[in-house]
């Protein structure tokens, strides 16, 4: 085991002691926290809920940014550039990854550690790996905690990576101040499969890769996006989006995107201030989130998960018909 | 209560005989077996399934589209004229109104039936209100049920028109086998708020009062629209999507877009079948029926829905804090 800490929190831990240790800023207690609030375990739960509410405001304001991006459009070595420079700033920067599909992929191949190798040495700075196969769900709450977790630390810069882009990230849009798209030079008209809204919801579009050979298509793609941009719905706060083109190899225009994320956030404390931005995410969200929590809960019966898993299985098989698959799901619904 | 039959199904329904109803074509039986489907109390779910299991497949292999587009792009006059085009080709047809957003809005302010005057007046039309207020979530398992019931009552068409374009079409394209959004003529280049990814997830795009003094300002949509579309990510399965213009008032274009609308499912049968197709759409929102299922089953205690409304109010007059709201849900997390 590691500095992650990324072992289960087993025979009823002090959770006031956890506590502490999280506000002190100890990175092992963070880690073990964090995996305290991912469990599905039903008796981790209550513990998990009794930790967060007992959690000190952060020291500081921080400012939460989340990435996303299509797989190979560079979010690691973004994150380990932007991360090195904003530890040289003085800040504290915390990563947390948030793969929604690792049920089926099992997590990133490479550990996010490797992914960022110059971040990872950097004392200053925390790198949460997301948790690999088993956990899907519960995404924007998981998310959530973990942000809070990491500001009671003493983190003052969340970054929150998103893989993938999928519907997922219409959750996670909602829990932080900032929401940062990054792409790949395009060969063509095609933008890399970006879905489901994923375009509308960024208040910054950054093209990466604009050096050497990919310079010109960089470019290009700028362009292109900066129309794709002009075409959809603006936000509805008045933020002006942008779309830069940076190199997180070189470096090249990295300065550029984050002052283009600190507007962002300024514009945002124009008309009141982050604080109430976030006090109408969590209003906006809490349905949500408990929702997501009662269906935790409720999965956390790992009999109703394995019957899951086998009417799917049968339901891929051609054996049951979708309508007495969810029959099943009914009757079987046991409270534990 | 009208031929809608909108009254709840109380005192033990005899499920068998309205299975028997519906698949004869029983109007009144087919919206109080809507209505059982889309209730909430804990006794109906068991009966929902039950009549669900039971129900026969449909007479002819049927044609579930999906109508979306901002308010007022005209979705209500479009369904109407389409629907009295389609019952003149000698269809059955049905129309599922679905509004996410129907808990804050308490539905529609004009009834369905006044807003498809002319096809309510065809007997081989049935239009299904969306449900008033009160139904929130479940959205993707209750509208593929009354999609069910409608073909099993032997409706070959099923148009399911969703209200706004939010978060929630993300689960009804996986409803229908082909999603058409309909825009109005944009006075500048912001495309009406249409946000989410709505348009990447739409089959064919129509811009509507393609008539009179709009006409023009249609047609500048419509390339505006091809734009958009050419740079935004196309269909996996390789159907080309138009941008077409119409009047659904004085159906000029009409026909060109159910033309479009079957070439698509056309294109979907090439390679093997709807069927199949629909079996991977299935499989697909297998977890994520089962998930609405079992949330909805949760939902069904009533002090639960209490607290989550109470505790909301208390977080929205600032008297709680999110993490001790989710704790307090969490905490008082019964089972029935």
């Amino acid at each position: 085991m590691g500095a992650d800490g990324v072992k289960p929190v087993g025979r009823g831990p002090d959770i006031q002691e956890l506590g502490r240790g999280v506000a002190r800023g100890d990175r092992t207690r963070l880690s073990q926290a964090i995996t305290l609030c991912e469990s599905r375990r039903i008796q981790d739960m209550p513990l998990a809920a009794e930790l967060l509410r007992g959690l000190p405001a952060p020291h500081r304001p921080g400012l939460r940014v989340g990435i996303s991006g299509p797989p190979g459009a560079g979010k690691s070595t973004l994150i380990d550039a932007l991360g090195c420079a904003l530890v040289d700033k003085g800040h504290q920067v915390a990563v947390l990854a948030v793969d929604p599909s690792s049920r089926i992929s099992g997590g990133s191949i490479l550990g996010d550690k490797t992914r960022m190798a110059a971040l990872a040495a950097r004392e200053e700075a925390f790198i949460r790996p997301s948790p690999s196969g088993g956990i899907t769900g519960g995404v924007a709450r998981r998310t959530r905690e973990g942000i809070r977790l990491c500001e009671a630390a003493g983190f003052d810069v969340v970054l929150v990576e998103t893989v993938g882009v999928g519907q997922s990230e219409v959750g996670i849009r909602d829990l932080v101040d900032v929401f940062l798209l990054l792409l790949s030079p395009s060969a063509g008209d095609d933008l890399q499969g970006i879905k489901r809204g994923i375009m509308e919801q960024a208040d910054l579009v950054a093209v990466n890769k604009a050096d050497g050979d990919t310079l010109a298509a960089a470019r290009r793609t700028q362009a292109d996006m900066a129309m794709a941009l002009h075409l959809t719905a603006a936000p509805e706060d008045g933020w002006t989006r942008q779309v830069l083109a940076l190199s997180a190899l070189t470096k090249h225009g990295l300065e550029e995107v984050w002052t283009q994320v600190l507007a962002c956030a300024e514009h945002r404390r124009t008309d009141g201030s982050l604080a109430a931005w976030r006090r109408a995410q969590e209003l906006r969200s809490f349905r949500a989130l408990a929702h997501e929590l009662l269906l935790d809960r409720l999965l956390a019966q790992s009999s109703l998960v394995a019957q899951l898993d086998e009417l799917e299985g049968a339901l891929s098989r051609g054996e049951t018909a979708l309508d007495a698959a969810l029959g099943h799901v009914l009757a079987s619904f046991r409270l534990p």
